[in-house]
C-alpha cells in the first residue's frame, strides 16, 4: 500500500511558487486543474466513478451514490504561497483509506464518496468555501458568480473557462440531500497537537469567522508637491487602522483579527493615493464577539479617515457563525480511535464547517510539528500522515458499516 | 494654427484608465506607444526630422542635429491615474510653439529639437526620469535594464520589444555634448501660481528627492489559528511605520515624505503576511536634511520591525539632489516673459533636472488651478495653455537667434 508521503510527492512539482515559496493553487487555475485531473485519475484507478457537479466539485463514489451517504475529502486550491498539506493531505488520505479499507476486505454499505471542495480558501474570488456555500445554498448563484479575481475576471469566466455552466451553478438540495454525514482530514493549523505530543485529533468547533473590507478614500496627488499639512492621505489612515486592529484584537481574549491584503490606488511611489482597500479577518469563538470586533474597527476606521480628511467604509464579505461538530460523532470516532486522542477547536474555516448546517459532520486533525499555516513552512512528519490515513480509514469503515446507526445513538 | 486644448483634445482617449479615472500610459505600453506614434506624426507633419534614440528618447529635430543645441519637450508617459497633462502639455506646447515661431518667419539659427524622454514618472521601473539618466549616464545601463516592472518583465525586455536593441542602451555623452540649452514647459504640479495668480512661471530649483525601498520579513501564517499573542506580523510593523513617516516629515519644516506603495506578500485574507513591500518618497529642499529624514525612518522600521518580532531593510532605488537652474538662463527668460513673471521651486522631479547637470536647463510653469497633481482632478485652462505656448515660443526664438550668446552672459 502507498504512503501518503509518496503520493503527496507526486504532486510536489505541480503549483509551485517560486516568488513566494510553497505552493499557489488558485481554484480553476492551471495547477488545480491539474490536481483535479490527478484525482479524477487516481480515483478512476481505484474503480470510482467521478462525476463534477455544476458547482465544480469533485465526486468519486466506490458504488452507487444515493442518499444516506457517508463522504469524505478536502479541497485541492491554496492560498498564494501555502504549504503543501492544506486541502492535499485530506484528498491523498481520503484515497489511500479506500485502499486500508479495500486491503480488509471492508465493502461500504451505504452509498459512499470522496469529494473535493473547489475554492476553500477564497484566495482568487475572496469568499472562503464558495463550492461548498453554494451547494447548500448559503451563498446566491447571482453573487458567487459575480465575485472577481484580482485580474477583474468574473467567477461566471472562470467556471465557463473550467467547462462549466455558469447558468447551472447554485444550491442543489436534492444532491445535498443524499449526504448524511461527512467526515474531513485535515492539517492542523497550529501547535494544538504538538504541544499535546497527539499525531492525530478530533475537531470540536470552528470558531466564528469573517471577511470585511474597509475602503479608504482621500485625495490623490503628487507625493513632491503637497506640503504635509495640505494632504488627505488615506495610506495612513488605513496604516492606524492596521495598528488599531492589532490593539482591539489583542485586548480580547481567543480573538483574532488580521490585515494580510492591502492595496493604495493608484499605488505609485510618487502619489499620495487616492483610496486603500485593505481587507479584515475577524475571528472569536462567540459570534456576538467577533460583531463587537469588528463594529470597534468600523469605529477605528471612521476615526482614522476623519483625522486625515477621509471617509471609511466597511463591507462585509463573508461571516460564518461558529460551528460546533456534532457531539455524538466526535464522542464516537474518540472511542474509535482510543481515547486518548484529544479535541480540539479550531480557528480555520473549513467546507466540513459550511456544511454542518445540513449534514452531520466531523473532522479529523494531523499533527502540524511548526505550527505554521498558509506559508511555505507547513509540514506533517510522514509517520503522521500514515496514523491520519489510518484512523481516517478506521472512522469511515465504522460509518460505511450500515450498522452504525445504532452505535452513534 | 491650433490651441494646445484642441490638440490635448486629440489625445483625450488614449490610455484612459476606467478604473482609477484619469490616464495609465506606462512607458512601452500601448498608450504610450500611441501617443509616440502620433509625436512623429505630428512632428513629421511639420517638416521635422524625427529619430528614436538607443535610449528610447524621441528627437525631432528643425533642420540638422549639431553641436550648441536648443532642445524643449517633456514626456508622454504617465503615473497610473494620472492627469491628462502632466507630460503631454509640455510635448504639445513644444510643437506649437515651433508652428507660432514659423508664424513669424522665425528659423533658427542653431540646431533645435522637440525631444520626448521615456518613463520620466517611473511608474513602470520605479526609477524616475530613466530616459535622461540613461543619456546622461547617471545610471549605468546594467541596472536600468534589470529594472522590472510590476508583472516581473525586466526593462530590457520592454526595451526590446519596443523595437529598441537593449545592448546599446546607455551613456551617450556625444549626443549629449551636442546640446547646449534645455528648455521644459510643465503643468504646475502645486498651487503657487494659482495663489500668486500667475498662468506663466519660471522654475528657480527642484528640491532633492529619492526613493527608497522598506522590505519587513517576518512568519507568513493563518488568520485563524495564529494568536495575537505568537504573530510576527510584517503589516502590523510596516503600518506602524506609515504612521512615523507622517510624523517624521510633518515635524520638519519644508519636508514631505510619502508611503503610496505598499505590497503585503503573499497578500491574502486569511494570510499572515510573510513580507512587506514598502515604497517611501522623501524630499527636502536641502539634501542634508533629506538623508537625515531617511535616517530617522530607518530607525523608526527597525524599530517597529524589533517589536513585532520582524526585521527591516531600507534599500535606495534613486537619489536625486536639489537641482538649481541656471541663473543666467532664469533671468534671461523672467525679462523676455515680462518682469512678474514669478520664480518657482518645485518639489516634483524632471527630466530637466536630471540634465542640468550636463546642459543649461530651465523650466516653464503653467497654472493648475486645483493644484492637484499625479491625479484625475489636475486641470489646465485653456487660455492658460495658450499662455504657456507663447512662453515657450518667444523664450526658444531667443535662444536660437544665435545672438544671444552675449545677452545671456
Amino acid at each position: 500500500m502507498r504512503r501518503a508521503a509518496a503520493m503527496l510527492a507526486d504532486l510536489a512539482d505541480i503549483g509551485r511558487d517560486t516568488r513566494l515559496g510553497g505552493y499557489s493553487r488558485p481554484v480553476f487555475g492551471g495547477a488545480e486543474h491539474e490536481l483535479r485531473e490527478w484525482f479524477a485519475a487516481e480515483a478512476t484507478a481505484r474503480g470510482l466513478g467521478v462525476e463534477t457537479d455544476p458547482n465544480g466539485i469533485l465526486w468519486a463514489w466506490w458504488g452507487d451514490p444515493g442518499p444516506g451517504a457517508v463522504i469524505t475529502g478536502s479541497h485541492l486550491d491554496s492560498v498564494p504561497g501555502g504549504g503543501p498539506h492544506d486541502g492535499p493531505l485530506g484528498v491523498v488520505s481520503a484515497l489511500l483509506a479506500v485502499d486500508r479499507m479495500r486491503a480488509t476486505g471492508h465493502v461500504p454499505q451505504v452509498p459512499f464518496a470522496i469529494a473535493v471542495f473547489p475554492e476553500e480558501e477564497g484566495s482568487r474570488f475572496g469568499v472562503a468555501c464558495l463550492g461548498s456555500r453554494l451547494l447548500s445554498g448559503s451563498i446566491s448563484p447571482e453573487r458567487a458568480l459575480s465575485l472577481k479575481d484580482a485580474d477583474g475576471l468574473t467567477a461566471a469566466e472562470a467556471y465557463r473557462s473550467a467547462g462549466l455552466d455558469p447558468e447551472r451553478v447554485g444550491p442543489e438540495p436534492r444532491r445535498l440531500g443524499q449526504v448524511r454525514r461527512f467526515v474531513e482530514l485535515h492539517i492542523e493549523q497550529g501547535l494544538g497537537q504538538a504541544t499535546l505530543g497527539a499525531p492525530v485529533a478530533v475537531a470540536e468547533s470552528i470558531i466564528s469567522h469573517g471577511r470585511w473590507r474597509i475602503s479608504f478614500r482621500g485625495q490623490g496627488n503628487h507625493a513632491g508637491t503637497t506640503a504635509m499639512a495640505d494632504r488627505t492621505d488615506p495610506v495612513v489612515a488605513a496604516a492606524r487602522t492596521v495598528v488599531d486592529v492589532q490593539v482591539i484584537a489583542t485586548a480580547r481574549p481567543d480573538a483574532r483579527a488580521t490585515v494580510g491584503r492591502l492595496q493604495p490606488v493608484p499605488g505609485g511611489t510618487n502619489v499620495i493615493a487616492s483610496r486603500v482597500d485593505m481587507w479584515l479577518d475577524v475571528r472569536h469563538p462567540r459570534e456576538e464577539v467577533t460583531a463587537e470586533l469588528v463594529e470597534a474597527i468600523r469605529a477605528a476606521a471612521e476615526g482614522n479617515a476623519a483625522l486625515e480628511g477621509c471617509s471609511a467604509e466597511l463591507v462585509e464579505e463573508s461571516l460564518s457563525p461558529t460551528v460546533r461538530f456534532q457531539p455524538a460523532l466526535q464522542r464516537r470516532m474518540k472511542e474509535l480511535l482510543g481515547g486518548d486522542v484529544p479535541t480540539l477547536a479550531t480557528g480555520a474555516g473549513h467546507d466540513a464547517g459550511v456544511l454542518s448546517a445540513d449534514v452531520e459532520t466531523g473532522m479529523l486533525f494531523v499533527r502540524n510539528p511548526t505550527g505554521v499555516s498558509h506559508a511555505p513552512e507547513e509540514s506533517v512528519e510522514d509517520d503522521d500522515a500514515e496514523a491520519g490515513v489510518k484512523a481516517l480509514a478506521t472512522v469511515l469503515a465504522e460509518l460505511t458499516r450500515g450498522s452504525e446507526e445504532r452505535q452513534i445513538r
